[in-house]
């Protein structure tokens, strides 16, 4: 029902990939690029123009790309000059705004705020609510879970801009604050509700405000699980190792 | 205005009852029933269609129930498989996944992320902004404020949910986080900004991360108000005791 | 692309000034009126009726001022009852309930939710994702990053409405809980995550469950950049005292 071409509007100056369904109530705006095989639902807007938009009338939209086989959820909304690699999947009524750039095969669900010149890396899964401040940046394979929040602004209110850094495989629980600037390292796991006030190095299990390292996450013990950390072991969902194993695919590949 | 079917799209396989109002720019889909005197506003989609609908062509849509006299409001998204009670009413912009079952007389705030498979009692209120993840459940007359959420994965990420419960008449503060699988007892009250990391009795009044009980709710005194908890007999507005009084109701019904 | 008047309803009882653009798929309700200059963007809905709307034919739309020069960006929902000063700005799917009263010169981030009879200076900058409770109250010029909540119910659920304050120029960071009826003085900090469970004098830097002093804000010294605090000397963006400088803003004008 929803792909009826009810009151779509796709700007003549967009490129439009084979077999893309487009729901109805959707505006694809100028110098968009959406790759084959991909789905956006109703009542999405991609390559949202920037302010100018509203006041110049030279106003030329920057490119968007949308890689192949994306499935964008209804209500969303992606800026003008970003950047997203295949297989991405929204959720719905998320925002990212302009000049962010997106792997491959990343997840950005519901009501995720992705707030421009963000980079975010390959297999990224985050969480409905997810708050990415201006220029923060993910490595690959990391998982935000709902609410929390990576800030920028280190004597707010000011104009700089000082987005921290997630490493690869770093897992942020629910509530957590990334306070500006702040980098943390790979293979690390941030307890619900924390705010990470310092610099992090590899494999921190770190909890509380300010988050301090409770202890190395390999060390790290769940009754009756084991060691759970690193996570790539035993799981794979919609990783790249899916059904050959992160070992193998790891010495098979250089992409890390 | 809003009622004047302009760019409605209703299924011919969905069940529309008496006295239904349904705003513009709505989507019905496949299988759905509005029971008699609900009112649908615009922009909404109910019986949101599941994953397999984007490429299965053999996709059939699984029943949606909304009970009579339900308002949803503008912006809302109510996925296929839900069935919700009589004298339902939601936020804008509200999501509510497939397979919830909700039950009557609850109301769920603006924003809410309700995540599937998930089990509210009846008269529930949840304030706007509560994220409930898949398989958690509440039981009657819980209520949830802004930015509380329940988690469900207790060492992610994995493949596992262990939803949490919520006991009946329990109250949720701000900002409150359920890990996965903890089971909160009947009457509590959880303090804002908690962290609940393991199973609360009834009656407690918890605060804290991790939280911890500080009292008996009955004992609880607030100023020049007295002992407020538990707050039934102070409180009625939609509750089934309204104009009734709560012992009375109770000891008439056998309905908890 | 988006202003051509498409799937748009103005009721005929609204007074559009001059030089307005509406975007598709908006609805403006009776007896709103929008100032010159204005930018009303797609899927907005503006003058929002009522809870009564749904059920009494007689229903009367309260009247709902829109300043000259705002923008309001798409999927945003103003309530009618509304008044709102000049040269206001929200991001998407702001939400701003009935009878709230903001200033001029104020921003409300993407996805901000506005609870009802709430009343914003002028100058305040919300960003993404803040919920304010009715009755709340914001001084001028007050800044609040995501997810900060101010709260309204003592002794939850009640039918009271204790909704707190906070003074010109205070800085209220993420994920900061303010608790009913709690005030908050001018020129204060609150550091991510805080919870202000009792009232702050001016200039306080506080932080912390709950929320304490650290320190008066004048004395706060941040490494290579001095005291920045109160920081109306080092930034003016969006302010009054633009390019003028805040001493001499200050001294010839009463206007605080």
């Amino acid at each position: 029902m929803k792909f009826n071409g009810r009151n779509v509007h796709i700007s003549k100056k967009a490129r439009i990939g084979r077999n893309v369904k487009i729901g109805d109530n959707a505006t694809i705006y100028d110098n968009v690029e959406i790759g084959d095989g991909s789905t956006i639902c109703n009542d999405t807007e991609v390559g949202e123009p920037l302010a100018p938009y509203y006041h110049q009338s030279s106003y030329d939209n920057p490119p968007t790309v949308i890689g192949p086989d994306s499935l964008i959820r209804s209500h969303s909304i992606i800026y003008a000059g970003c950047t997203i690699g295949a297989g991405f999947s929204s959720g719905h009524r998320v925002t990212i705004r302009e000049h962010s750039v997106i792997g491959v095969h990343c997840s950005i669900g519901t009501l995720c705020d992705i707030q421009g010149h963000v980079r975010i890396g390959d297999r990224c899964k985050l969480h409905s609510n997810v708050h990415i401040s201006q220029t923060c940046s993910l490595g690959n394979c990391v998982f935000m879970f709902p609410f929390a929040v990576m800030t920028n602004d280190p004597i707010p209110p000011s104009n700089e801009m000082s987005g921290g850094y997630i490493g690869s495989f770093t897992v942020v629980g629910v509530h957590v604050v990334i306070l500006p600037g702040v980098r943390v390292g790979e293979n690390c796991l941030i307890g619900a509700n924390s705010v990470v006030r310092r610099r992090l190095g590899d494999f921190c299990l770190a909890t509380g405000d300010p988050a301090k390292v409770v202890m190395d996450i390999r060390e790290y013990v769940v009754m009756s699980k084991g060691k759970p950390y690193p996570w790539m072991r035993r799981f794979d969902r919609g990783m790249p190792w899916e059904g050959v194993g992160f070992e193998t695919w790891m010495s098979q590949s250089h992409n890390k």
